[in-house]
């Protein structure tokens, strides 16, 4: 399938030179945006990472964005810049399912403020994609899961729960693509579907007009072509600037002494190990670091995050739905209804305790890096009992939860040259976004010269 | 003329409205904008407040507009108001005189940072309007002079820099306009014409893209048909909330003791006794103060001012353009030539120490108010020689001047109910525009209740 998806502008363009084309009025975005609809009508029925096609929303928004900018009015680096958008978002004019069967239409709040900055900012919104029930994990075995675009023969995994937007962006069926990351939610499918994620810091935008799994962990996040479209998808989006790439030279990487490079398939330890030496070798220097809380995840996951989401959806509209909810949300879901509020309040100060305490230790690091799945994409027919599958998604987020837990933001950068996509986990402390972004774009050169 | 002036949509419907009725397809932008350039077609020929009408490019944004509404793609509270802009601003398509018959297109930056916003917050730019000439002073007698519409008969004065502005916002030529005020250049026409007139804090805006009379007191401000639009302008541009108006009682009013009351004319004196008595019956405390640091205008604007304009434009360039200058502001700009770096830069000084005294004088109190002009609009035939409009100009800054010396925020508030304009002055501390705008609201709301 990956090698023969055909040819994509954005492929060779990347957002900023799409933007000097547009400007040029080499090319419009009414033709770009029909490009990606026909792309997304040829591809998406085997795809299947769209939920809602927003075709004559999008056509309409384009040529208003073409005749904007010939009256004059220039909305920005992101004008006219086609996207999908994960179905937790609301956005006028589409239905938001969050992944369910059930009724939630009463929960749904109206269009928010990051939809209204897209918009905005000249984004062509063409649709909302697949993310798994509730934004819970990474597979339900009884919804639509999208296929991932780096096996043309075997369903594999594409990871969760933004498994919609990552098949999107990695089959070129946006420009970028948005999601949300609760616990690793943008990276997971990001890594295992070999494009680039981001997840933005905890707070950076807020999250009204986006159904909430867990609004202490949740955060905004989106999918790109590289680090590259990335860092210019954030100044659009933030109005804020992404200090441009430095050399590696004297920059600083924490690496885990414990915990996150355990228990790795062997392609992806290969692959990091092999990054990781590109980097020092680049100059980079890696720098042991113990962050060996992230081994409390697993209550914080287990329990917290269930019980913010029963708390958001309701317990008596959870217990009345069960036969239409997938089994292994269900499993996952019925762990919060119990968690006293003692407990839940002892694991939201921990959350900020580790907060500090996380930022105090990394002083003086760049970033700290891991890999952000221990494993590649396995075949989707592997896993079918409950259990299989939530062992499957505890191992899946092993790397990226902590990043949540500790109240950080991070990226998924592609490693290039391995059969199977592998992806490196750069994190860094809350409000570090810019410079992170700026980071990551230049481990992505590195990573790419050969 | 201005009782013959034809029903126009803002007057009854204000921007708030306005924006309602977009949104519910009761009325379009390009309507709307139609209407606007039907207006400035019948009435400009007389009131001569534009110099340049961009009706195409208007029409085009607009019809745009139109179509991203549709699309679903909101801009915000400005999407679809037209504006009127004040020639010292650069707009692409438009030249940029600066009011000058000299050629500054060398001098000239590209469209700045203030119209981009006004831009991406979707507004319809007009056209550009009057100013005098390096918006330096009210009147040039060599130049064209807008008509102020409060008067049909008699050609009054209209007050300046910013007459075009003032008077295109007077007659209803836009939803509201925008000016520049270095020394009351908004506040000035907006109390002449009768409209309110607000000046942003120096430096809340960036002035790139403007040209420079005097880069240390320049500000950016703009007139409405009300405060309360004016609130919902701040609003869209600034991205910041303006807190709702509340009544009065309570709130702490400086009245200066000497300086701003003395040598006043008749009406304006009666007015503003009555609208300070209006303020206290509803409940606001006034304060005598003492701000009699405001008679250091004098050599500021007298040498500083025109230094930094001299500066700006280049000595030899003006040197070699004498006869296309207008005498009057070529003997204000001559007095900038021969300032010495020494005296310069004690001026400078004493402002910013003024900033720091005066604010911490005024602790305590909500704004200072004064009025705006110490006269109502005299015929423009009572003034013909160069050291007539140069005394004349004095006393009509008098009271403006000392805000900008202060480093402060302001507005022009009309008194109703006089037979030609009058304004209230209200001034408040660097930063504090949005609560100003707000008190401005409660103060218009108490001077229109009979």
């Amino acid at each position: 399938m990956a090698v023969s998806l055909p040819f994509s502008l954005f492929d060779q363009l990347g957002i900023k030179e799409f933007g000097r084309k547009l400007r040029r009025r080499e090319i419009t975005a009414l033709g770009v945006t029909q490009a990606y609809l026909d792309r997304i009508h040829d591809l998406d029925d085997k795809l299947r990472s769209f939920v809602h096609v927003m075709g004559e929303q999008a056509l309409r928004c384009a040529r208003a964005m073409d005749e904007l900018l010939a009256a004059g009015t220039d909305l920005g680096p992101l004008m006219g810049i086609p996207v999908a958008v994960k179905d937790l978002f609301t956005v006028t004019g589409a239905p938001v399912t969050a992944g369910s069967r059930v009724d939630i239409s009463g929960l749904v709040e109206p269009e928010g403020s990051f939809i209204t900055r897209l918009k905005r900012a000249g984004c062509v919104i063409l649709g909302k994609t697949v993310t798994t029930e509730f934004a819970l994990g990474l597979y339900n075995p009884t919804h639509r899961t999208p296929w991932n675009p780096c096996d043309a023969r075997i369903a594999r995994m594409p990871g969760g729960s933004s498994s919609g937007s990552a098949v999107a962006m990695a089959a070129r069926l946006g420009a970028f693509t948005v999601g949300t990351d609760t616990g690793g939610s943008v990276r997971n499918p990001a890594a295992l579907c070999g494009v680039f994620g981001y997840k933005a810091s905890p707070g950076l935008w807020p999250a009204d007009g986006i159904f909430p799994l867990s609004p202490t962990l949740d955060s905004i996040g989106f999918f790109a072509a590289s680090a590259r479209d990335a860092a210019c998808v954030f100044e659009g989006i933030a109005a804020r600037t992404v200090p441009p790439p430095r050399p590696l030279k004297g920059l600083r990487f924490g690496c885990p002494k414990t915990y996150f490079f355990d228990d790795l398939d062997d392609d992806v330890a290969r692959a990091c190990v092999w990054a990781v030496r590109k980097l020092e070798d680049a100059g980079a220097q890696s720098v042991a670091c113990d962050l060996d809380e992230a081994r409390e995840i697993s209550t914080v996951f287990a329990e917290l995050v269930p019980a913010e989401l029963v708390a958001a959806v309701g317990k008596r509209r959870l217990l009345e739905n069960e036969q239409k909810i997938d089994p292994v949300a269900w499993a996952r879901v019925m762990h919060g209804v119990d968690l006293s509020a003692v407990k839940y309040q002892a694991m939201l100060k921990r959350h900020r305790e580790l907060g500090t305490v996380i930022k105090a230790r990394l002083q003086g690091l760049d970033a700290w890096l891991a890999p952000t799945v221990p494993f590649v994409a396995p075949p989707v027919s592997n896993f079918t009992t409950v259990d299989e599958i939530a062992a499957l998604n505890r191992r899946a987020m092993r790397n990226a939860q902590p990043v949540n837990l500790f109240g950080q933001c991070a990226v998924s950068v592609p490693i290039p040259g391995v059969p199977l996509p592998v992806g490196l986990q750069l994190a860094a402390p809350a409000g570090q976004d810019a410079a992170l972004l700026s980071l990551a774009q230049s481990v992505e050169r590195v990573l790419s010269c050969h």
